[in-house]
């Protein structure tokens, strides 16, 4: 028997609505119609989905896709026991089962055809075969599939299929508008607005850089490691360096650029 | 045993015949001949299989077909037993022992050569030799072997090989015609006719874009889901945006375009 | 024990000789040289071989050649069992064993260096040696190698290495000529003569267009698909376009052009 | 039950700081944020993060990551026991459930795509799943994640997601100043600090090839080797050249002007 | 126990020395120097060294090497068996232990860094390191090794390494002179003398087309099949076409070159 | 219980000391600094090892790397045992555990990642950690690593990384001088100094050639053979072609220098 509590959300995750998105997801989850959620790195994709699991208090089963990954990791496999091989059913397969929102993180790194195995569920028939087993298992009423990708990694050798991408419905995020993003470091870190706009402005104009230099702007979780770090008593333009500067930038001009913009912001 | 009720279609799906596609299907497969049906994503290919399958009361096996796919996954292997090794049979073995239709679909994901064992089963031999068990399997009088393929994929690495293509008679699809196309949607989601038509004037729109900026266009499929969307009272401009643009492109401008053109549709 | 007689081929194929083939195969095989069979898609190669290994009266054993085809699938391998490990033979090794016909088609499919274990069986030695096994074994009096290819497929990635090609004598196949194809077409399906003549006329039209566009001719095979289809009751233009367009082309002028040179045949 | 005692470091490491990385350190792992150390071959990044661990005295599991490093020698895998199937945790998963720092050395060695199994313990929900064997793990309050790697080595190959990088901050390293670094030399070996200074002097030269037939300067650990040398009686000239020269070189003028600038050195 | 008497050759091999290489090998055999035959296809290389083994009466181990091919298929694996794993030895173990000559047959082939496991045989150590098996074998004072390889097959891609080809003593072997290869025909097949200097005529000439259209010449061994047919009633033209062109040319004017010069020989 | 006695090497190996080498590696041997070997192919770096360990009175383990090698080949793996699965230590573990001088034998061949695995032994730690069987083992005092490379052989594709190489003391090893190397000659085969004398000439000879049409020049090893087939009666010219000539090149001008320069040199 499979657990069914321990992928349900149990306490509610910081969410900061953006626009309409909550009621249009909704909408697709009463239609059980597929989900793609595609943004920049960092910009509460996986956070909204967490909350949605927690708000229609359904399980969720969160995958992290990767290029090693076979249909296998997402379907089932036989183990050997000791009474010979049994079978245990991937993540894609329990939550067919049990009802689950499914949720493959980054899906284009999986293999592009290996990302076929999903297609029966995402149609018509709603159904999932186990070819090793010989079973057809029909998706459980609850169960929907929702998918993470990033446009900025596409490239031509990693990107999905249209006839995968056909199957689902798509939201789009960005980055918070300014007010929105301090208000939502102050509330996750508890320091002040002040530091925190200095913070976000420092963030936005990382984020003109993206394509001169940098391959993506500063996430909203670098500037709330950095409220953290400032919080707990960590100097500011240190803290700015270690959590905004270092981690997204092996570049010496660029690296200079940023650390003088945040020794101006912080002077 | 293989329990055959279970790849038996019990419900009439819904379809909506296009031209003499039924009566020619009835001819291919009253001498057995092996089916290839070509055509764009989310046109109706499998849906029409599936059909042909309820209609002439046989069980369907479908497998969704991907590189990672070998040559066991469609024939069988031995897996690890209690008492040492098992033979199971993969989808391809099962139907054509049981004579069900056995449908392929997107084959020319699989490797090129993995292809190659189905060779016997398309020519006046009708046998699969299961090299690995050393058996050799007369396929039962009512089997039939179909494959689909989207033409717009194909590139220099991925076809189906002429030895392959030379098995099989053809069918070629498209979308619907518009009026039969809204008449589609209305009927698959109870939304208006009306409404409908606006839909699909947009998808049509859309498919003239197809090589100027879109792999691809919008899909019957997608169509029908942003009717049910609307139908379940979210705002037609949103349902669009969500169903019918989001998902197929990542291009500023091409999405521009289109949300352009359902604000005026939906004005 | 193998069970011979299941290789056997216990009713006379269908073949209609083009030469002096059989006669020279007969020679070939008296002296127990290995024969390769050259030819494009669907000429019958395969079928003569079925027919020779019918009038010799010798089993035939047939091994559809793929990329992921390693020398384990065509020698043996141990399998797991209940009391350990069992050794299985692999198709080529049963054909050395009981004095087969070995018919390895497509070989080029295999991987140019998997040939390579076929090399003591093609020389004056004629063993097979097991190495996993540690097993050296002699050819069965009766044994024959027989391959196949398609000099159209060669690319440079794939073609026989010279140290295969030189341990084998040739036969070149090529499609009938016009009468014999007609009625070749008229004794496998039963249809008049006269319309078997119109399907070779256009599959003769058809040739002319290879490299021009097509890859390769309708077969011969595509050809009895055509005939048996119209047999059956299917309009003549409708199961022209069925069996002998849409399997070979994706490209909408050389459809057209062939559908024409159709509705001109069959006005 | 694992065995936290051996994967504590119970004697301090010779550590030498640069700056205020100490208190930096920290202050990330008061709040638990992921780490990231970059800097060139041998400057003494993983002596740093054994350092800092013997100084929280927390557990430190390392990881030397090699590209045919998978997803599984991270999290764990089944292995076959005399009662069938055994799990066994991998190094990362172990890290998680005793709370240790878990250092994953040279990450960008691993496959780009294995490094997302660990996106979900590096964000708010510090969970590991199991997916192989249907767990959800979270990590052990005391867990922390650190990964090094060399910029100097990245490619358009090998390069860290930023979807990854966006989850740490990070600490840049550099070889030590002159001072400082034959303060080290001399400390390691109890060379005289007059020898130690010379061999900074030819280290500093040699940095400064870097770019000009140098892949990389002569590290801190490469002077260590040559004082340790040179304390046990060996020549000076032929210490160093065996030491700093020798392994860093196979162009013969980079050797010989090294070799001269060592003689001149030790004139 | 391995069967030693399996791997003696009983009876005396057909072979013409073309000079002084028989005196030459039990030279190189008396010191056990390694050996190296090279030469074209079907040029007798294999036959030398079959009739040096009976000659010196030492047992003969031949492993036809392939890309595939790993270092466990020649020093050996571990099995499963009732009782847990059993050692199962490679063919080049097996030849070290019992003292044979290992005949590793166009060793290329196989993956250059496979052969590195020849290198502590092939020097003063004479031992063979079982690294899975933790046990390393000193070589049978009897034990030699030997390879062949085609030079006209070596690309930039496969060839020897120097360090593996400074190992050997070498012998270069070539098509014999005409006289000598009509005699070597005529003795094979019984064929007279005179149809046999006409065979070696026309393979002569086809040898002076290598580089110019062939990628080799015609070999002995495609001669000796001519005159087989030939002997056995063949007609000779048809015989010299199905031996020695068709195997190795798909080009349509090669083929008629060739073509021609057979019914100028034979008009 | 490893046996430590079989990694002993018991008889002196016969070793020409061209230079200091001797005492340099005695003091890195005792600071226990790891070694790295450089030099030409069949020049004497394995001989000089062997050396060493014997001197030393050190067992002697040596892994002879390829590019199939995985770190479980040198590290060790899991068998299946009648009692499930057993570990088996690697080679580089059971040199690390009993103290001895592992050899790993052209270390670039092995996959560039793979070698990461030897880091935590060549540093200051000593430690092996082994992942997959949760152990962490502290290197015997005695444990020291060797490897060596020719570095002519290293490519862009295949080369040590710099944080490989520094963390290893170096040794460059070439041919020695024309009357060293007559000498060894003679000591090794017996053969009188004057006919060695003209063999190192011509080996000379040879190696300027080298970048000329050769990749490397005429190893000492290859002398070795000519000197003992000479010895052992062959005609000094045929010995040399056999021993110096034909195995290094496939080119026929250069091969018919090398005879040239032969008939000369024995005129």
């Amino acid at each position: 028997m499979t657990n069914i509590e321990q992928y349900k959300v149990h306490k509610e995750p910081f969410y900061q609505a953006q626009g309409d998105e909550v009621a249009l997801y909704e909408a697709a989850y009463k239609a059980r119609l597929p989900v793609m959620v595609k943004g920049p790195t960092g910009c509460g994709k996986s956070r909204f989905i967490e909350y949605m699991a927690w708000k229609l208090n359904k399980p969720l089963i969160t995958v992290a896709c990767n290029e090693d990954m076979t249909a296998s990791d997402l379907v089932g496999r036989y183990l050997l026991d000791a009474n010979g091989t049994r079978w245990l059913d991937g993540p894609l397969t329990t939550a067919a089962r049990i009802g689950a929102i499914c949720y493959l993180d980054e899906v284009v790194e999986a293999r592009q055809d290996t990302t076929v195995v999903i297609h029966p569920l995402t149609d018509h028939r709603r159904t999932l075969p186990l070819d090793k087993k010989g079973e057809l298992i029909e998706a459980h009423p609850d169960f929907q599939l929702v998918i993470s990708y990033n446009p900025g990694y596409q490239s031509l050798m990693k990107d999905l299929k249209q006839s995968t991408k056909q199957r689902f419905t798509g939201f789009e995020f960005d980055y918070p508008d300014a007010a929105l993003e301090s208000e939502i470091l102050a509330k996750e870190t508890g320091l002040g607005i002040e530091v925190c706009s200095k913070l976000v402005q420092i963030g936005q104009a990382a984020r003109n850089l993206k394509g001169h230099g940098l391959d993506e702007g500063i996430s909203t979780r670098l500037l709330v490691y950095a409220a953290t770090l400032i919080k707990n008593g960590v100097d500011a333009k240190a803290a700015c360096r270690m959590a905004l500067v270092r981690p997204i930038t092996d570049d010496a001009d660029i690296r200079d650029t940023l650390d003088h913009a945040i020794d101006v912001s912080f002077a």
